[in-house]
């Protein structure tokens, strides 16, 4: 029974990829946990904790297949205990005495918490790849829309130009210090856990350091150098990563979603998706992809939010906070993975209409292009003279420079004589630091990709 | 492939109830929304908009185990469209010319909003019956251990004595306005929705609000009088009564959690309950269902954070609001209805230990008593000159209150005669406004109970 | 100093009206603290505890331009006690032996507590009273632009058209359950608080409930039948129902931040408002109050969150959640007060291009009356195919329904014999079913008003 | 009128302390937003922008209490505009033609950001500095106790032994991995802003790029390279430090008040805090502090998620998410910092009751010390039937681990010979693994303290 729709036949693309989904997806997560007791049996049997031909056996056996899941539900029910259910059913079918020799001197988080270093290993990996080709497609419109001259807008009211490729590249600006942010946590987020009941690895005597330093190295994370049980800043730092990282996929969808009006009509989705808007109004194009990008951002927060608060965590272990873990974080990484997809589709098939950019620029003119003309006047009036005029004369009703002028010669300013009149001046052209902008954000993300892994942990 | 924990097969149990999981298991969803199509077509085809004989074919076919699930998710994907996906699954099993009268002017948010208010129908009956019988449990333990003196606490510090039974009541209190706002938020909350494209109904030229008074009517919910369609208040205030029952939960888990300290050992969780608590520390009795209480709370409230965020939408519709909820309001009733189920099988054995109790206070004597002690010699010195001279008096390493008698008279207070000496007070008293109080509580609900109905809505 | 910018001098009519400032002023808070202590000292002499002229002098003393703030915020700091600093100013200015009668028997929270009470009773009054202004305005929105047809837009794309009474009417409708939530939840806030240290009343011994009962008949509170001390629930539904009073705020905000953008143009703030909107870009006439709007509603939502958080409370008192409510219940009254301010200013000016709605719906013509077209052809067709049909036909680069028909007949259709060809009909006239629906709501809320108190509580 | 108790006389202490207040104090603010013109009126005289004797007199004006605040905080209002009322009030004491020469060709938000900018490096600085006090402190808790023994607990159950040198360990290695992120974020938050009006710095035509290189050097910040007015993860990263370095002491702050309570007694905040911790119960010692710490943290907490929320910003400049930020960023600052100073007062002086910690160990015995010697019992019945055996032997009503191996020969196991038998170990050791822990921590810590710089930025 699904009683979730995110992971619902008809609805769970919206909410995960089937690469992210795989991740952690049931049967994963158990074979993955198997695999944990077996690079810990191999670490006990390697300090002769457990004998060989234990550890080869729990090897042997561990394949999430040979398990009967249902018996493990059962006893994880009825036990009340979040392993034992497990053990009990790779116990049935464990050869004595290595079914004495599994999951020995270890409790739940030692799996629980290496599991999730090693799924944020794969999350990580993914998002660093994704957020790179998004930065690529970013890059790419930056170069391409270098001049393409457009309305800037501030507080939803059209204001001076820009293009369109600094807009990106105030895109790409953002994506990059999400990439720098992957690469610094990396130390913080990959390593593993072997703590025992209460953190002091008592049951280990003096072997317990040891054990650790083995078992991490087996299963490929580093040694944490104490135990991590109710220290969770590790796992509150990835969350707080991935959201903003969605907080920026959220603010580019946001973009799409309000310029594809066709009020504005100056970028629209790839054609072809959202392919039926409407049923009852066929002749919509809903920007559904870059429209969903918020939800799942929203989403994001909430869970990366649920995260934080459980940092506060009381003694050597507190479930409040640790099963408040088990859903925020995989929720976290599974929507954010999904924002990631959905970008790569929309920005690789963005269209951007720069004809229509440029016409409402036109629309504008003698608005839109105000400040220039205010820098022109402020020579003559002194800048805030000049912006006072202006403000009077702009009215909604008002009109372009040229009445501004009038405005000007009207209120008495006289002796204004315009070597280069304001209006004169080609209307549409974007401000060449935009485009110095542009060209410093495109050449350090090249210089930084040229320099970097393409694969994560870097 | 199912990728939340919250839906494993392991760990299902702990965040959602088998009852809930079935109001939102995807086919019962889908044969609900099937459901909403039949009572559509109905009250089409009795205003004539559609013949009989489809509104036949189409309640006849209107079985979720009939449809090709696979080819409606596949064709859910390709139209990247919330609804069509399984219309047209159901279009396949429909004779002609009823495939061309099912879903007849209206959009998803028609089908899915109502679908939402008939599955609060189902969550609210749930929680009102659960609420009810938590209040029961609570009034019987606010009875029986009306006198049952323990120490209050503040700022986790022994107070001065109050009673189990009081303690109960508080909880009983709080429970009961909660069951009060279940009842009047219903009207809010069990309305059907019949919208069209943007609220309007212009599909149904001038039988829009007949069909739509029809329709709820078949649907057994109230008509809105108007769309909702981003008018969403309504769920907002039902996810947030549920989240301050889910934190009045907490609260009572985490006073079981606090209270079944060995070092405090006045109450315990039932016997049988956690049953393994430790694999590695075998004498371990966790309070793990107390535990989850509050994890569930958080969770709840993460999601409640989220729907009152998506109050703000935008013009007829706003997918970014309106997804959210997909998500979010589920989430907020599942995990809500876990922790009524819990908390009634905690409350249901939960081990109150009054032997301890009475013997904490004893621990504490002297001070526990101090209020009392305070209150006596307050005639004879005044109040906040009684409070400082015991305040200096009675120190950590300090004394019981003949030692404050003594520390007084050596403060050179003389003529100091208690006719009632504090210290010989009987020192375990409960308060007896306390025992009013409890008194009270349970008489209103009592009350409230008998007049009230079993069933939601009332 | 005021470090708090929502406080300063330059921006405190962002953040606060001067009305709920003055509610929630230091001077007024501590001099409705002293009112407090006044009604506790009449009832405690009123029941004998204390002399009448104790009772009298405490009285006269009351008046917070007498003491000295300075010393008692010393004594607060030096005691880390949040009432004593007050009590010992106060002390200082009483006569013996009121000195000693005062602020007896009781704590921090009675006093606390029952300020917010009162607190609540004034802000309940003032949203009360801004709402139904509001409402009004709303409604005569609703009828003045009844029948004033505008493009109804979902997803951000024109749809459907709608009126703007329509729009109106939807806000009304929300509006009107907020008034529901504020009548009916006055019961739950405005009670009183006397508990004494554990909520027993202990200090009181047989006295205790009856003191209550005459104590917060003098403060104009209800009797709460029990102390409420961690029991919070009743303030966290206050901040609640104020939340999504600011998110319906903000959805109106919205509303007219987007429909102002040049590029629709359909609805302005009133003129005046927002007087310089940029001093480099003196064209620009931004939205700032309906934007703020937005901004006033998120930082509500944050602090709503936070009171849920502190409903869950430990033992008998608890500074965590209780020391949050002191930040952040005001901040959600001074925020949704403003907004509710902010929200009269917009809306009793708002500017209705109604030219431009026709305008708009004009422009997308063909496009925006598809629901129509489709509706029409669906007896010849079917609806479904007519749906696709008109899908294909009408892609961006497409036309009007004379091209749909053309379309179709394209297709291979034949027959089509339409008696009222669907673009001819008169493409603007909104659906009869929203004008219904306005007046719908437009009468029930005229009912409800005249039935109703305009002042709360009610 | 002081609304915000935040900013109260009596309270400011709780929210805030002088040293951050002073930061945010209104008057410094405003005179850091007159030194920033200064710095782009000389960064302009520079280029030739605006004459050297303007870019003199206005530096020579710039000081805050030389303007009429009353006046700008006027023109605020009634031009609605944030910062022109402030530059009125500036020009008013400006000559000719300097008047015309303040602010030119920029906006609000490179003032606003600059200084936030700069606020945050006062801030970052005061972080770096009190957190490195704070590790200091803990480490050599770390080495005053290392062999203390205590009680490790899990779910609030007293589980095997720990030391409390290794509680505090596991604080420093999450205090060290804060420091690592201070530091890392500095190049991310510590930038100028120079952005103009939609960030293409098109008022200064060719210019603008070396303006804003030659005023970030003026300022002693970095060159952003591309303009950030609607790219806020800067700020949003040093709100979610701040916010999970609130939550750690948080969770310092929640071990200091579950373990001072007295049935526990190993902790206590230091004598003299929290003077008077009631006024009606004399003995009270309540762990204020402490507690504060986690009011603290969830106010920060909710301050940090409307700061996420805030980075989906729309277009070139959203008043909706930077309006945000005015509140919410300060507010994370101030409280964050108030913590801190709470922690090192806590810290500085906390009561460590090691007799008590042993005492509460040796109570526990038998049970507390299962861990061993289940592992004592291993490796002759097996790990996992060794603890069946204990669990259902080690029932609360039952025994010590003598009374477990009676148990085990009950239940017919026969040839155990212990050559240590269980019980005979010496219970209270704490596992060596615990101590090399701490040593390994109080060794990378040592040795990155000494490698750092002790001021920041680093």
């Amino acid at each position: 029974m699904v009683s979730r729709i995110a992971d619902s036949e008809m609805y769970a693309h919206l909410w995960g990829t089937e690469e992210l989904r795989a991740v952690f997806d049931e049967k994963a997560r158990l074979q993955a946990w198997l695999d944990i007791l077996v690079a810990l049996a191999r670490a006990q049997s390697a300090l002769g904790l457990i004998p060989p031909e234990s550890a080869d056996a729990i090897a042997e056996a561990a394949h999430v297949e040979r398990l009967d899941l249902t018996y493990a539900a059962a006893e994880t029910r009825s036990t009340s205990h979040s392993t034992l259910g497990l053990i009990h059913a790779f116990q049935r079918i464990l050869p004595e005495p290595a079914r004495e020799h599994v999951y020995l001197g270890v409790t739940v988080q030692d799996i629980t918490d290496t599991w999730t270093a090693l799924a944020l290993r794969q999350v990580g990996s993914i998002v660093w790849r994704d957020l790179r080709i998004i930065e690529s497609l970013v890059l790419d419109l930056a170069e391409t829309y270098r001049t393409a001259a457009m309305v800037g807008r501030t507080h939803g009211q059209p204001g001076a130009p820009i293009t369109f490729g600094f807009k990106a590249a105030s895109w790409a600006d953002e994506l990059r210090r999400h990439l720098d942010r992957l690469r610094h946590g990396q130390d913080h987020w990959l390593v593993g856990q072997l703590a025992g009941s209460v953190g002091g690895l008592g049951f280990f005597g003096d072997h317990g350091v040891g054990l650790r330093r083995d078992f991490c190295a087996r299963v490929a994370l580093a040694d944490p150098g104490i135990s991590w049980l109710t220290s969770r800043d590790r796992l509150v730092e990835f969350a707080q990563v991935l959201a903003t990282i969605s907080g920026t996929l959220a603010r580019i969808g946001g973009e799409v979603y309000e310029l594809q009006r066709p009020e504005i009509g100056e970028l629209r989705e790839p054609a072809g998706m959202g392919a039926v808007s409407s049923i009852t109004m066929p002749h919509k194009r809903n920007p559904e992809r870059s429209e969903h990008l918020d939800t799942l951002a929203r989403l994001v927060r909430a869970n990366a939010g649920a995260m934080l608060e459980a940092m506060v965590q009381q003694h050597e272990r507190d479930g409040r906070g640790w099963k408040t873990e088990w859903i925020a974080l995989p929720e976290v990484c599974l929507l954010t993975g999904t924002a990631l997809q959905f970008t790569i589709e929309i920005l690789s098939g963005l269209e951007v209409d720069t004809e229509r950019m440029a016409a409402n620029l036109a629309i504008q003119s003698g608005f839109i292009n105000s400040e220039r003309v205010l820098a022109a006047l402020t020579p003559h009036l002194g800048k805030h003279r000049a912006q006072e005029l202006m403000h009077d004369a702009l009215q909604p009703s008002g009109g372009a420079p040229r009445q501004v002028i009038a405005a000007l010669a009207g209120a008495g300013i006289d002796g204004l004589e315009l070597a280069d009149p304001p209006g004169a001046a080609p209307p549409l052209a974007p401000p060449p630091a935009a485009l110095t902008m542009v060209d410093e954000v495109v050449r350090r993300a090249r210089a930084a990709r040229a320099a970097e892994s393409d694969t994560w942990p870097t």
